[in-house]
């Protein structure tokens, strides 16, 4: 799949969709196995702290020139084989006039939740021109980037659906259950109204020039395989549908989702994003083989000696060999404390273990680990 | 297993040995599917948030006459199957002179982190004196009790790790991991001491009268399996291995972990507990046909109206019947906001649900969900 092919040459092609990452979501080989980091905008970055200074993260959101910025710093940084947009799951929830803050060291805070059949009017859908701002961005990235994709997201239906029915961050998602058990009526049609969105904020970013996007189902890994085809499935595939025919890879991610690798392959992304929990190559049995992989380094071992970061980068490049395709990610994404220049080692260790036939030699790859 | 049998009718035996609880651990046969729920005594009980008015958690749990009122509390109040010891995975931890404390609304806060070798010394053995309060109460509770079995616990190796090397509550285990992967060393002896801990304190329980023990693995559904087998099994299994000449049931239970069920039901115990999120039958193939299971109810389905409510207990009870024994419980601990009523009302379910077939008959099931 990987093997040596002239098509695979791509450093570096100035059309994103004959980059190592494109090719990688679709399963067509590789100049080298592609990097990039959930979250490698943000909190972990210096640079990002300062420009960040003062201004709230809705804010921020809204700025093209700040996003567009933001969104460049990693891609500076660390050589990843992508860039992601710099904004938040629940900004076309704000731009669909859903009264919320992103309060720092808490998350999105929802003034008024959603429980009922009445609060369902609150989600209308998205009018793109209400994200004029995520538009402006995109095209303003395209045009910075050059053979770097960028990759649009959104946040999926039972993510978003948990953050407006608890009001907020929660951990055990109780009336969001509560809801989902006790009134499927209400819940299907709020996750359809939530899956409209998130599809539309979709496709706000691939038409204004986003090469891939990915669908974050966050704490979708909270439920059973049975309630998720049931409660979930659908309305995440109606989601990942509103992009299907814009010809951009599609990326499917959730964590603590080891039960749900198989049904989430199903809701129709080409990409299936893995958290550290279960190794690739058992990924991508419980994938399938039409489906590219994502991921898998546990976000915490950056803390680790490098040595040992060194190792744990080996092994999910192994167990990746498995998959149709790998991009190689983080498990979730980038935590706060992070060292940048753990990351930017990983990166290079990425490219340089990872030969032009996709099987890294020893020797490259002990070359690489080298302190 | 569970057919009718001269042997299996338990109500109510003087002799704790002879409870539909033990006799389901042992894959007995039973009079009725036993139920308890893990923090069955705490917060959700008015009469609890009044005894516990004004009283530390770390003094609650040294006064055997609070503890032993605790204790009892839900017994009276659900007619459950089986009490749990009033206690905290950090007493025994406290006991051997680690300065914590239980801060309400966060958990466990460790004053000094225990991270390198020379750490390890504050982790001195315990000493069955260090903890005499809980042997009083063992002691206390069992004259109480009568036939109804206590269950005696201890927090599993890893997830004390886990509070002592972050200094209290974490979501990510960051420095945890570091130290795993980064000195494999430091950590097989710091685990190696937690295991004589927790073996230690669950060897106290039971010599005062513990019919039974658990030990609560909370955390690790934070690692993948290969990583548990490596770093945590063995200790777990030490610590189980403690009181495995006792001739009491040992039950092993964690969150998230529907991929380590196999190798967790390895390490020994009796009883496998699962959470919500793997069905008892797909639970039962992964533990194997020798460990009866403990489970699985969603704690946040109590919030949903009573028909969804009783819908899933049945869906446990049938999914149930693949196991060689089945003790219903929920999939984690009752939520603070939980109705007590509504756990009265499972435990009846349970117990009408499950005759003395252990196969409920449509009629029973329907009658028991009127309302």
């Amino acid at each position: 799949m990987r093997s040596a092919d002239p098509r695979s040459v791509d450093p570096r092609s100035v059309d994103p969709r004959d980059s190592a990452f494109i090719r990688a979501c679709r399963r067509e080989p590789v100049p080298h196995i592609p990097v990039w980091f959930m979250r490698q905008a943000g909190r972990s970055l210096p640079e990002y702290r300062k420009i960040r200074e003062g201004i709230p993260m809705l804010e921020a959101c809204r700025r093209p020139e700040l996003v567009t910025e933001i969104t460049l710093q990693p891609v500076r940084r660390y050589q990843v084989d992508a860039a992601i947009l710099f904004s938040d799951i629940v900004v076309p929830l704000a731009a669909v006039g859903v009264d919320l803050e992103i309060v720092p060291g808490v998350g999105p805070v929802v003034a008024r939740p959603i429980r009922s059949a009445a609060d369902l009017d609150r989600l209308r859908p998205l009018d793109p021109a209400a994200v004029g701002y995520v538009s402006a961005a995109v095209a303003a990235l395209r045009a910075e980037l050059g053979g770097t994709p960028l990759i649009g997201f959104a946040g999926a239906p039972f993510t978003l659906a948990s953050y407006l029915v608890e009001g907020g961050p929660s951990r055990h998602h109780e009336r969001t259950k509560a809801l989902m058990y006790g009134d499927p009526g209400i819940w299907h049609q709020l996750l359809a109204r939530l899956a409209g969105i998130a599809g539309g904020f979709l496709q706000v970013q691939v038409d204004a020039g986003a090469s891939a996007v990915q669908l974050f189902d966050s704490w979708v890994g909270a439920l059973s395989a049975a309630d998720y085809a049931t409660f979930v499935a659908p309305h995440s595939a109606a989601a990942l549908a509103a992009v299907a025919d814009r010809g951009v890879p599609r990326i499917h991610f959730g964590v603590g989702t080891g039960e749900l690798l198989g049904p989430m392959a199903e809701a129709g992304a080409e990409v299936v994003g893995v958290d550290w929990r279960v190794p690739l190559d058992q990924a991508a049995a419980r994938a399938g083989p039409r489906r590219a992989l994502q991921g898998n380094l546990d976000p915490a071992v950056v803390f680790a000696p490098w040595d040992a970061v060194a190792r744990q980068v080996d092994q999910v490049l192994a167990a990746g060999r498995a998959a149709a395709g790998h991009i190689f990610n983080l498990g979730h994404g980038v935590l706060p404390d992070t060292d940048p220049d753990v990351l930017a080692r990983i990166v290079e260790r990425v490219h340089t273990g990872s030969g032009s036939t996709g099987r890294p030699s020893a020797a490259s790859a002990s070359a690489a680990g080298s302190t």
